[in-house]
């Protein structure tokens, strides 16, 4: 499955070689983003071969009409989509005529593309032989600014090489674009306006149905060896598209460049009559630093990310690349700042997935952000679950539940389901117990309780508002059971006690309890205001306790190990290792229900509940299921394998964890699925920061404190990382024999290292 | 409920008053057929309201590419959908230039609507006031020809009542057609060439994929009170239609009335070169016997059919109106001539569900089938299924299965599987059980051994390889287990050990494994061939009788009951009596998990398991599961209420039994579930047959011999029914107080009657 196609380089992703089948790929992997807008690597001059164009500005949806082949009651009637936008990257290149396009031309030679994830920028070189026999060297640099996020900037450069020529650019705006991924061939988007003025020119447009208003904007100026030529270029305006057009003689060996700055405002952050001004004063602000400035601000602006974010690997430059990689997306998608955003799982890189938050948020990108940003990120995302409260108790009343019982959608964007597979929309329902375990996360890490009384009480109490009404008394088990679900295990369906389902409702109610005493407590008007608004009563809560405390968990004697679901001791347990590599994965070689009655894990679900809740099992219980249920884990989820390799590092089989850390960190580069082109799998990366940290690193909270338990797989030299622990910066470097720990700061502090206590001085390197 | 619309009559339907809401149900329950074609109740004139246009010609499908919102490998990648035909009988009618429109009438008066069952006809009549307030009567009468079975014939009778006024009668053929459903809009027919000449019209088109070539064509004649005008037409054509346009005066009070026949001629049928000279050679039939001695035809043939099939009913109307519609409608939709036919779920009355076979024709129909014609029309649809062997092995293929196991489709026009719901299209598996036990069935009512050698055994191991791959070993239960499977209940999904499900599955095996000794023993170069063909060998045969001899059966010892699957009992166990009436039906209150983890049953599932083998349990075990699962029954698929009737008759508890008969009968005269204008539910029909003759007459065959157990609802003063039994027709007339046998023939018939010998001699009455 590995692929060498990329080079492998420490800080770049690097393609040399122009390959047509290549194309849809390079453009998800060399994708670029700045939080607010994301640009797949779609080649800026017309390309008449296999393309997959996507332009995205983040929270800029549409609520598609839902299709399916049969309806279930509770289907939500529209998906929030993602929407590819108007392009803004647009510049056709035209050589004594001709069109430059590499599909069509002659030869195309020393193909390379770069994607610096150091410094921010993706460049593009190449030496084209056009039909015309034309010979020219381009070479464009494109970067969206992290300082100027509304902005984008773009230079291309075209020197001829065996010819006086002349030589026309077309920047141009296109809101003519259409989505891969409809339903029903709506149209998405509707134009209102364009204008055009000199060198500048906007389109605005709107979403159908949720009228996000859109002003996508441009500005291109014309250079001939870097010397400004202040050419006003004459405008060509259809119905959907404004182009300039530059026409401008070069000499062989002469360089024509062309600065194009563009990009969105949009009236999720201003007034809509206001977004053609908010455009020209952003390309004021780029156009007076210009293109190298802002390119410069830009080197900066990641080297500050970096500095607290990078995770540098020594002896391994494969691992350091994808490490890196994987680091770099996620903060292209999410930078934490606005808390009506969250982490989609193609993030700015393709369409696939309706929605933009799964519950990936909470269980895997969470830890991610509170430790290489600061706390602040994490509670937005943690406040928007709560600003969606209401639509996940409406989702729930759908579904039948009463009393403010929440379910939290699988899929979502606003707050509403973006999801319709019923065995997933309807009973994947452990996602609640995620963004009730990412609170009691937050703050057992950041040490910040506010936003339990303040926001989230009301979250918790609608969730387990939630369980207890899903449980049901079985007369014949004389306990609780949660019927009809499916577990983080995708590959069982409708199953009765999936124990990680039962783990985490019980899990829920039981926190939830303790959290309304403390708020009683601790934050009288608080909790007043809670229980007034929420009408929680004692008679209430005593039934919430009944049901926690009489769950059922279904266990074998025999094995010693919980099980799974009720049924999954009938199965043919045969183990992974013998089914034939042939049958494999499974999702593409077998049929649905060939897959549900096999023992085929997809995806960590029991040792889920042993990674959450690492505390109530013991090691000897941890290692009796991990080697119980690996051997029939397939992993076919990207989320699988880091769970697994922190628990493998936990029970100290590093050559285990060290497999199943490849297997993450290099999942989109290597392209082990096949199906990059769609875009990249963003939330699976944050699971890969977690292998090296929590899983090498073995970077927990225990009793309030930071705890490492430090380990190096045999194929690295060394690694380090940095941590954010309440606002404290720690750096740890762990090589074979040793582990040196530093701190920034001016206070000691003490943390565990292999349960020992260590106290760490600012300024003074620990060795361990 | 119930509903009053349409009018009590014991032979026909009839609905009286213009409702422009009530249309598109009436399109469907006026609905003719005559096994070769059907056409909805649609108007001849245009009509501007809302109408849902059906014209259907048996066994003409388009594979429609499947539309889902979530692909799973193994689904079906085209459907194959009944498909609206070409219109063959528009007549669009203008007096004084106004169009006749019923939707733009200033008044319509006298609405009548009446489907003779009788004498298969269709009759439409009405006082028209024009806009432009011409007064006019129409009377239409319509039916499609049993014996010429490619024509139908139309009358249109027009009489001006206020004016003298000339009449444009414009018969047309239209291919212009669409579907209401379809997948992705695609186009279905292709329309290669018009003709038309003097009053006769054709137009040749194919079906895409397919490739089914059709000739629909038309031919009029005008009369004038009665007298023929000899008029030759002048023709318009256009791209997809054709109409001739006759235009007449006639006086205030005279009568012109536009003669039509047309229909279909098929390459399923002809020479696709010869279907213009078919369609010729139908029309000089038609034209030549003349509308009337066409109708008096179809009165006799008719006749021939009630005479066999007709159940009287004395006492209730309703009832007799109900049974009569059901028995037409099955006799409309499939005469059991062509053994390429199945019968359709909704006939000749709609387009709703792909494909036009389902387990029900094998479960319900069969019976139906046999006793009211010849074996050799349940012969026909045995042999349909052992034609769609090759493509029921493909189909286990798909999912896994080797070694020529069968998964038959669990919707199906030409063997292909034509559904995609997951837990259906792979799951509900107890299909193949019912293709096996019709092959069973026929051989206990027909006596005909013949089938099994020939090509049943082929189907019977193809059948029991499948239940043997799809079991396994389940070690904590020391017995073979069949997981994640629906069972007839289709309101519990991917559950483990359907008991109907493994009961079935066993039963398969043993019976095949006694078939193969018998055909061994009997048929020995049947044995060598199929032996031969399908390389079956001792081995694998012992491999099978150790899955039927240990196969699991979920049982409760407190309840004394099998358990209809291995949760059922974890479930909140609140009987339908005990759900408020504001939830029901929870198909249309419930979200689909809700329904699942609830103990709602759809339909019969253990029960169906004692209907198809009630000799295996004591008529106490039957009372203990009636008692325990009906409370538990929301009957909300049209295939339930029968097969309780039938139990609850056996167990003598009529007032029930009749309760639910009322529920089957008049399911869609009553518009029960409020989507009749869908089309008709067909194959329920038959289930309704068999709650009379096998519920309150207590048919059965027992030891090769008819047998009787004859009960009557309180309700009714006597029913009769015939029963042709091995080619004697027995007909037996139930009263209050005795019930009386006769037999046609010559020779003696032993019966059974309330468990007593009673011999029954031709031309006597038998009072027992």
């Amino acid at each position: 499955m590995q692929d060498e196609y990329l080079k492998s380089d420490p800080w770049s992703i690097i393609e040399e070689g122009f390959d047509k089948d290549r194309v849809k790929s390079s453009e998800s992997i060399f994708s670029i983003g700045n939080g607010h807008m994301g640009q797949r690597a779609n080649f800026e001059e017309g390309y008449s071969g296999a393309t997959f164009q996507g332009s995205y500005i983040a929270g800029v949806y549409y609520p598609d009409k839902t299709r399916v082949g049969w309806w279930k009651n509770g289907y939500p009637e529209y998906f929030a989509k993602v929407l590819n936008a108007p392009n803004w990257i647009g510049i056709d290149v035209w050589v004594n005529g001709e069109a430059l396009d590499l599909n069509t031309c002659k030869k195309v030679d020393h193909f390379r593309r770069e994607l610096n994830m150091k410094e921010g920028w993706y460049r593009r070189s190449f030496k084209a032989t056009l039909p015309n026999g034309l010979e020219t060297e381009v070479k464009i640099v494109r970067f969206l600014s992290l300082d100027l996020d509304e902005v984008g900037a773009i230079r291309f450069e075209i020197t001829p090489t065996d010819a006086d020529v002349e030589v026309a650019f077309h920047p141009y705006l296109d809101s003519g674009i259409t989505n891969e991924d409809t339903n029903w061939d709506d149209k998405f988007w509707n134009t209102t306006q364009i204008s055009s003025k000199e060198n500048q020119a906007f389109i605005e447009s709107h979403t159908l149905r949720t009228n996000f208003e859109v002003c996508t904007f441009m500005e291109s100026h014309l250079f001939l060896n870097g010397r400004p030529l202040n050419k006003i270029p004459s405008e060509e305006k259809e119905a959907l598209r404004v182009a300039h057009k530059f026409v401008q003689p070069a000499k062989k060996g002469e360089t024509l460049a062309l600065h194009k700055f563009g990009g969105y405002t949009v009236s999720r952050n201003h007034k809509a009559s206001e977004l053609v001004g908010a455009a020209k004063s952003s390309l004021k602000r780029a156009v007076d630093l210009g293109f190298e400035a802002l390119l410069e601000q830009q080197k900066q602006a990641w080297a500050r990310i970096w500095e607290m974010a990078d995770i540098t690997i020594e002896g391994d430059v494969k691992a350091q690349q994808g490490i890196r990689f994987n680091i770099f997306q996620l903060n292209q998608t999410y930078l934490g700042e606005d808390s009506r955003l969250n982490i989609g799982p193609k993030g700015f890189t393709g369409e696939k997935y309706g929605g933009s938050t799964y519950w990936d948020t909470e269980a895997y990108c969470i830890p991610f952000y509170m430790a290489t940003k600061n706390q602040k990120v994490a509670r937005n995302l943690l406040k928007y679950r709560y600003n969606h409260l209401e639509k996940a108790i409406e989702n729930a009343q759908k579904l039948g539940f009463t009393n403010g019982a929440a379910l939290y959608p699988m899929v979502t964007m606003n707050g509403e389901e973006s999801h319709n597979e019923w065995e997933i929309t309807f009973e994947e329902i452990h996602r609640n117990g995620a963004i009730a375990f990412a609170i009691f996360n937050y703050f057992r890490y950041t040490g910040d309780y506010s936003y339990i009384p303040e926001m989230g009480l009301e979250v918790l109490i609608a969730i387990s508002r939630f369980w207890h009404q899903r449980a049901n008394f079985s007369e014949p088990k004389g306990k609780y059971v949660i019927l009809g679900v499916t577990g983080p295990n995708e590959y069982e369906n409708n199953v009765n006690n999936n124990w990680y389902t039962n783990y985490v409702g019980k899990w829920c109610i039981d926190y939830t309890l303790r959290q309304l005493q403390k708020v009683k407590d601790g934050f009288s008007e608080d909790y007043d205001r809670v229980i007034g608004k929420t009408r929680l009563t004692d008679d209430e809560t005593a039934q919430w306790q009944k049901v926690a405390g009489n769950m059922y968990f279904p266990y074998s004697e025999e094995h010693q190990v919980f099980l799974q679901q009720d049924g999954f001791l009938d199965k043919e347990l045969v183990t992974v290792e013998n089914l034939p590599t042939s049958q494999r994965p499974i999702n593409q070689k077998w049929s649905w229900d060939r897959i549900l009655r096999s023992p085929y894990i997809k995806q960590a679900d029991i040792l889920q509940g042993f990674y959450f809740f690492e505390d109530h099992f013991t090691m000897k219980e941890l290692e009796k299921h991990f080697d119980f249920y690996e051997p029939f884990t397939v992993h076919e989820s990207s989320l699988s394998p880091c769970v697994h390799a922190i628990q493998a590092a936990k029970l100290n089989r590093m050559e285990q964890a060290y497999r199943f850390y490849l297997r993450t960190s290099r999942l989109d580069l290597d392209d082990y699925n096949r199906e990059v082109e769609e875009g990249l799998h963003i939330t699976s990366m944050a699971g890969t920061w977690m292998s090296i940290v929590e899983g090498f690193g073995g970077m927990r909270i225990l009793d309030d404190k930071l705890s490492f338990t430090p380990r190096i797989p045999e194929q690295w030299e060394s690694y380090s990382f940095k941590i954010n622990f309440r606002n404290r910066i720690v750096k740890v470097i762990v090589q074979k024999d040793k582990t040196e720990f530093s701190l920034d700061g001016k206070e000691e502090m003490s943390i565990r290292v292999n349960g020992n206590k260590v106290v760490l001085t600012p300024g003074k390197v620990v060795e361990v």
